[in-house]
């Protein structure tokens, strides 16, 4: 089941650079083992921004709210989420399901 | 270089039914020709509305634009463009790009 | 799985009092269907507006997709879906999963 | 009597990690013991957000306006209030007044 | 209990001025009606447009919404609908219930 | 000559439970001498919501933005200036001009 | 006392060329009758817009409304009414009453 | 060339009240030796709020920018340019230009 | 003096192809002959929607309202114009007037 | 390829003068770096506001990404980006490539 998630990074100026540094670096990892897992299938950068478009696949909206909130930056960022299903002119490979561990 | 494209489709009352089953045939044969060739590289329904979320991959603005207004329901859509680049945070194989024909 | 359901309805000039009283039945007809069944757990009338908020639950978004695009209505609706988690404040039993035929 | 009433909740940059846990702590004591009496019918939680959906059953207009002010965490939140009535598809059951102690 | 009630009125090119005409009496007659009951209380004009504001006292949602959609022009309207309390700023006589027949 | 009045009160983080307590005492007070002399017409609170819908009644915008701007909590609001008229559907007791002292 | 109101104009399909213009005429005309009398005191066009800027002096709202939907184009506009104060930068003479006939 | 202008004024909480009022009395100041040039040609108070609408008249995009940048409470301002033109219902006087010094 | 004018075009239902593609030419031979001229100095295609972001080089707001108003798509355009200055890290060649003819 | 980039700076109150002026210094200086190189081919200000509209020519969204996250004021800046295509109706020598170095 896929969700595209759109992330916004609001930066407090009452963190300094080594906290916003280590929390980036915390995300970055947690961010890959959840890639790596087949859950976050893709980010996207928008270009210009600090913001970002994702795409998410997972068994349940309390999964997907999990995954979330666990997120290093969550507290810091304004997201939204859209609810996706597979699309009648897509190619059947297109949903082809990631291969969870 | 990717880009995401969201199309809303608004189906306008001055079409009956078989000038827009027509049309709609037309749009998912031309789709799935650019998904062939690897330029259209994702589309998701989004749940509830008649609009779409795409990733296109292409090598030009020009050429987005070219094939986006080659849409035969392109009269009938508002489209919305945003460009992208990788994220720093996204595994390098998430940014393999196609081999188009 | 919980999503609300809001669904704002235009009725088109095109339609006169007949088909559009005939939509209607039938839109209630298969909205009490799904109601039975227990996907189609809450609607509420907006005061004041010809639009509803409505709670489904469904086992995945094509499900809810689905459910939607089935509404005689549909094609004559703005609707924004909005996926929903169980809350940490909430009393378990407000979550209890309906009996589904 | 129904409204649907969602709350976004802003944590102020002022309050430390204690106090806001404090105050998150009485928030769902409080909550829970309107759930109990029945004039806090449902809560979801909205994926991806610090905000929440809720259903409240009252008497009056006052009574929900005292309700919602006396949340402890009201003074940092921005409430939405909509005023809803039984819809004409609506099964009996699901208007059933609720048993206020 | 009281609801302030913002109606914005489109007249539709498919209504001639006899049948406009003769909905705007019928507006007038049944909001007078309303009036002299006293659940229609107070009702302006916003200056430059075909708009008003209106209060409602009412004992119900579903009250204020069976009046609205009985309103002639109801199909024509856009209706926001404000639910209000008693301000403790304010004196208690601009509280007084109407006597209501 | 009526005017519809939309405030929202923002607390300001930089003054404290004395200071703000002491703010809304004199707005109050000086809400209530307009009220008593027939140029605050109505104030409702909007539920849920730190914010109040009112009416003033009074003989030039000069004369409504000295009002406005003198109340203590002037600072600290955002407000929103409707100019009303009388409406034709509106019964004549409803237009009764206060006695204003 | 002055108001500043901005107007957008819709031309509606249904009207021919020499309908529209005829209004268009008579538009004019009650404008020029009512800057000769001083209501009307300033009027710039929106560049690249059918729409204008427009500074009105009247006695009372009443007036306002009066003036405003006697406009020949009245039902074929969006109007913004703005009620204006004197400013403690403005020099004394830029609040001349203008002398009505 | 006219251009209608509208500054809407943020006080921030950085500056003390000695600070804020030296800065509105070099604003007058400023603004009225505009306004006895003859570029600055209106000025008006939006009734309740802590914002103008003025209209400048100048010979260039450029000296309107300079002009506005000079502000004192520029740093605190939002501003919307708005450009004008004469409009065909206007009277000729209505446009005289200043004679500027 | 330089203008950002974007333009949105809505190619209205009434006009056949052939009275629409008359139109586009003239549109086009119109804009041509005042780019040679040098008042329109840029024109790109925002891609993916059938709207422009074009510079007008101008000597008056009276002069671009006349330019823009005679642009045969005039009537089924929405039009944005944005005054715009030298900006003081633009490099001096990037601002050279044209020489108009 | 062109893109239209729209900059907001805000400047935050924790900077002081020094601070901004050398952070502008350097802005200045990257951006006219730009400028020499082709890629940064026009920039003008928004009359009255402390933005900006740009125009880059670039060879992939990538090389955009990178050159506007290397502005010095990038962090303090909201940036809105639009992808740009040749027009049907502009003169070829519109849109030349820059000779980049």
């Amino acid at each position: 089941m896929f969700f595209m998630v759109q992330m916004y990074v609001n930066r407090p100026e009452s963190l300094d650079d080594q906290q916003w540094n280590e929390l980036r670096s915390r995300e970055m990892e947690y961010g890959q083992s959840l890639m790596k897992k087949g859950t976050f299938r893709h980010i996207w950068r928008v270009v210009g921004d600090v913001s970002n478009v994702s795409i998410f696949e997972v068994d349940s909206n309390e999964e997907l709210h999990e995954l979330l909130s666990n997120l290093p930056l969550f507290p810091y960022m304004d997201v939204k989420v859209t609810a996706l299903a597979n699309h009648p002119s897509g190619l059947p490979e297109m949903y082809d399901y990631a291969q969870r561990g």
